[in-house]
């Protein structure tokens, strides 16, 4: 131990991944590090892993088919133990890399474990908690479709209008979230006095649209209610605070890890889907 | 070439970085995810890796030690080419590890290159702003010492106080912003109606400031003005928007970069202290 300490000795993971073909290293996909709800996603991920001492190599897709495959080359030629890929948007290069993969939202197929919330459930529960409110002239700001997550999240707020024979208002994000989405063009393009309610697909989007009605001194949650989801951190530092659904980042990341540990030690009965409940959360935004 | 496809090839790099001795993959030590300003800068660098054909391996310390100590090992048992270290905690590990690295404010040694903004101008120009506004009961609310950056505001602020014969108000936050540093005791203890001015030391902790303020009724700018510092996409997010001090994660990801890659070819010449100017970005939360 002494001269190993004296030669500053340090065990080569890489030989050894080379020989048993496995290391203890997880790669995880990352659609948007600027979102709190992934950062803290990533957190989580990050902590249940060194508890298993499994290290992290951390990708950043954003949001890019390109740059995801990319990544997926460069995590088999390191021969990662595993793959956890939040959000994916392919799903041929995951299968031909041969590596333990779980998904969070978006499946890879129907073979991979893929964990995510009920989505659905959180878009009619949005409209139902607005209209029991008196809300009935009620928008759903959301995102892209390709993220089934967000699409989820629009069919359950639409079923949830069209059974209280309201036509659902939507009106779609180009893109989820970024630091340079700052162009209010199509905030600014919405007839907010014709609405009593918003009901935005993600917290971060929220933030964006409470900035906007601060700022056109239109009252929340007096004159338009807001609901956002995830409950990442931005919604407590709001003004005012955003009533949200909860997606729990300890829950989620928990559920990941543990999942990919027991693919990559071969056992054989993995639940392939697993969904959790949205957790409603009020604060100051809605009545 | 089609039978490579046909075998599904990847070329095993790690094979090839212990007979080199290198990698193409480079470590990144962030201290703090949820901190807007930190992402910002993880996605510059890894946006400047990528087009020069460097993975990223991203490790979250926390602002704890004992995980950088961790992550320094398994940066160096994967054989990484170099590491970038951002707000280093400790020093040893780095040097012991013989890994070209380059470090964001707190300095590794006097030969280990850096790069950080000037924080002590920052910190100075702060006050003199308020100062020639009419403020003259100006707090700064600061972090821990231990963050050189924030320490050197600190001390920038305090010069300019001193310069003005006026005797600085400086209260220490206990560590820099958590998703769980929601307990508003230290602003609650805080006695606002007597200031006029709060310098706060980064963006997302004077978020926290203008919610508190927002929510006591207390009008931003009329009654208080608040700057932070970084620059970083949660201030024009905030109402009213926040005034502060850039620096430019575009500019400082690219200075790491080059700085380091310089360093894996073994080039000579390189600047150890690199310093960028903050560059003042007035918004509503000044006169």
């Amino acid at each position: 131990m002494a001269s190993i300490k004296e030669l500053n000795y340090t065990p080569n993971v890489l030989a050894k991944s080379i020989f048993k073909r496995e290391s203890s290293t997880v790669g995880l996909m990352i659609p948007n590090l600027s979102n709190p709800f992934f950062n803290q996603l990533a957190s989580s991920i990050e902590a249940n892993l060194l508890k298993r001492d499994y290290a992290l190599f951390l990708c950043n897709t954003n949001d890019e088919p390109e740059k995801e495959r990319y990544y997926i080359e460069q995590l088999a030629s390191h021969r990662v133990a595993g793959i956890i890929a939040s959000r994916p948007l392919c799903s041929k290069p995951y299968l031909d890399a041969k590596i333990p993969t779980v998904s969070f939202e978006n499946r890879i197929s129907e073979h991979t474990p893929s964990i995510s919330t009920d989505n659905y459930r959180g878009g009619f529960e949005a409209f139902d908690r607005l209209y029991e409110t008196g809300a009935r002239r009620i928008l759903h700001l959301t995102g892209p479709d390709i993220f089934e997550a967000v699409a989820e999240r629009r069919m359950g707020f639409e079923d949830a209008a069209k059974r209280r024979h309201i036509v659902p208002q939507v009106i779609h994000f180009e893109q989820d979230f970024r630091e340079d989405m700052l162009s209010v063009s199509l905030l600014n393009s919405i007839d907010w006095t014709g609405l009593d309610a918003v009901f935005v697909f993600n917290d971060i989007a929220a933030a964006f649209v409470i900035r906007h009605l601060n700022s056109m001194k239109i009252r929340i949650p007096d004159d338009i209610q807001i609901i956002g989801f995830d409950n990442s951190y931005i919604g407590r530092l709001l003004f005012p605070s955003l009533s949200t659904f909860e997606q729990s980042p300890k829950e989620i990341g928990l559920g990941l890890v543990e999942t990919l540990l027991a693919l990559i030690q071969g056992e054989t009965e993995i639940q392939t889907e697993i969904r959790f409940k949205p957790k409603w959360i009020p604060r100051e935004s809605t009545k």
